[in-house]
């Protein structure tokens, strides 16, 4: 199954080409959830990150009908060591229970073998003995391209044999994503050179959407670079954060997408998890539903502004 | 306590300036000391975890009185899910029990929040309301500059706080690495303006020893970029890998260190896990520690032709 062909397909039945980012912390549950969950208040690691499945599970609940998937950020699960590995494993697994994509966002990378054994963990099968186990049940994985073709061709390889897909890094949503991004080499900035790398690595696995299955990172807070980017990248779907609480609007990332509203899907995180916070006596989950309702019709309605509707 | 310092004088006291790189696999223990550890074969993602876990104490046994320090690739620990997650903190913990420094080779990156989340997790603590915990316990772990000095800044505040430190991949020992890492920006190499980034992140916490908490990666695979990087570094630390399987010689990494042999510690990790293979008859974790004491000799040889004494 071609997972870009998935995530397009949803993104046109629902019409929302949106992610909800669960980059949760112990800090974005309210206190009193807390509480309830654990019998009072989280004071170990174990602890917060029970609360925090509790919380998204709950979120997935809420959300899975309208957003087509989420991006599980694995740092804010690292941090809670091996109690928050679990909590992110489990979070993947009830997402996907639930019906929606999971975009796992680790930014991994390393040279060839090493890059093998993390496409192994998150979008590939692992081999003991003669056995393939899935470590991690990701239908995505973010890939960070510093060290070149090598740490990026195993994850391709990946996706050819099972579908799934990745997004590498191309232009971050980040102030000091320039230093580096978008130096001049070759006449070129080198978020374009990276772009057009990653274009040239997934042209073996276009499926019928027209994307292939290696994606690109491109930040909404760069709108004139995403809009370069999309033209110059006809067949790679982009990853759009900064949307919301980075300072991005749906007009700022309008040019990310094509024509008919494909193309790109939109991450948002804090926007959702902190929703609550906006509205006084109204549950988490229902204030990040409300607030995701929101965002779907913002973006359809920046989309639609700059000509571009869903067939 | 000044990380960096430490590892110095151990490497001084050692004469030994190696890391042993557990990137254990299955397929590197002899298929005996799998059947005897499990008592069967391993099948599960959790009997190999097992497995690998027993195979790395006994290597750690075998190389802590000689080797100051162990670079754990958290990759081949993550491709065997929760189990492996398990098997690479209890290797973390074991090699610290047993006197050796830790660098968790995990090449992290992030915009800033999400940044000090890695850092927390495997340098820094994590807060649960009042409370701190160490989510992992390394020393050092390594990270990659693709978003900028935002995605450093975090970790560097850590090492400040902690005197654990970090290794920013600068020139990696891939082919692909140039793809990238050569491009000529103002009229600069990118390894060299990304190591002259590192080098200045890291000005506040240059130690007794002259070096600071923020150290590069550089590849022993291109000497002359490695001796160009030593000039221009003066107070930046390097972890080089690429000596032995990769191909890189004694003599290819001299130039990474400076005059009293300080400055940069050599990984070897394929050559020391599969050392029982080339000594039929020997015990895998006692062909691990001959392995390393002759490339202990090895790398003071060529040093010492290089012009490069222990002081």
């Amino acid at each position: 199954m071609h997972k870009i062909d998935l995530l397009s397909k949803r993104i046109s039945e629902m019409k929302n080409p949106t992610v909800a980012g669960l980059d949760t912390r112990l800090e974005h549950l309210p206190k009193e959830f807390v509480e309830k969950t654990l019998g009072g208040a989280a004071e170990t690691l174990e602890s917060a990150s029970k609360a925090i499945l509790e919380f998204n599970k709950r979120l997935v609940d809420a959300l899975c009908g309208i957003v087509p998937a989420v991006k599980v950020q694995i740092a804010y699960y690292e941090m809670y060591g091996l109690a928050g590995m679990e909590c992110f494993a489990e979070t993947v697994l009830y997402a996907k229970k639930k019906g929606m994509l999971v975009i796992t966002d680790a930014k991994r990378n390393d040279i060839g073998a090493t890059a093998e054994a993390y496409s192994a963990a998150h979008i590939g099968e692992t081999a003991v003995g003669n056995a393939f186990f899935r470590a991690f049940f990701s239908d995505f994985v973010t890939v960070t391209p510093y060290l070149g073709e090598d740490g990026i061709n195993p994850f391709i390889k990946d996706a050819e044999k099972t579908g799934n897909g990745i997004f590498v890094l191309v232009k971050t949503s980040n102030p000091s994503g320039c230093q580096l991004q978008n130096l001049i080499a070759d006449g070129k900035p080198v978020y374009r050179l990276m772009g057009e790398l990653v274009s040239r690595l997934g042209e073996s696995t276009i499926g019928e959407s027209g994307y292939s299955l290696a994606g690109a990172v491109v930040g909404a807070t760069y709108p004139s670079e995403g809009a370069e980017l999309r033209k110059a990248l006809p067949h790679t779907f982009f990853l759009v954060p900064g949307y919301g609480a980075q300072g991005a609007t749906a007009a700022d990332i309008a040019g990310c997408f094509d024509k008919n509203c494909g193309g790109a899907v939109v991450n948002a995180s804090r926007s959702l998890l902190l929703a609550w916070k906006k509205r006084e006596g109204v549950a988490f989950d229902e204030a990040a539903r409300l607030e995701a309702l929101k965002m779907r019709d913002d973006i359809a309605a920046g989309l639609s502004a700059a000509g571009k509707d869903f067939a």
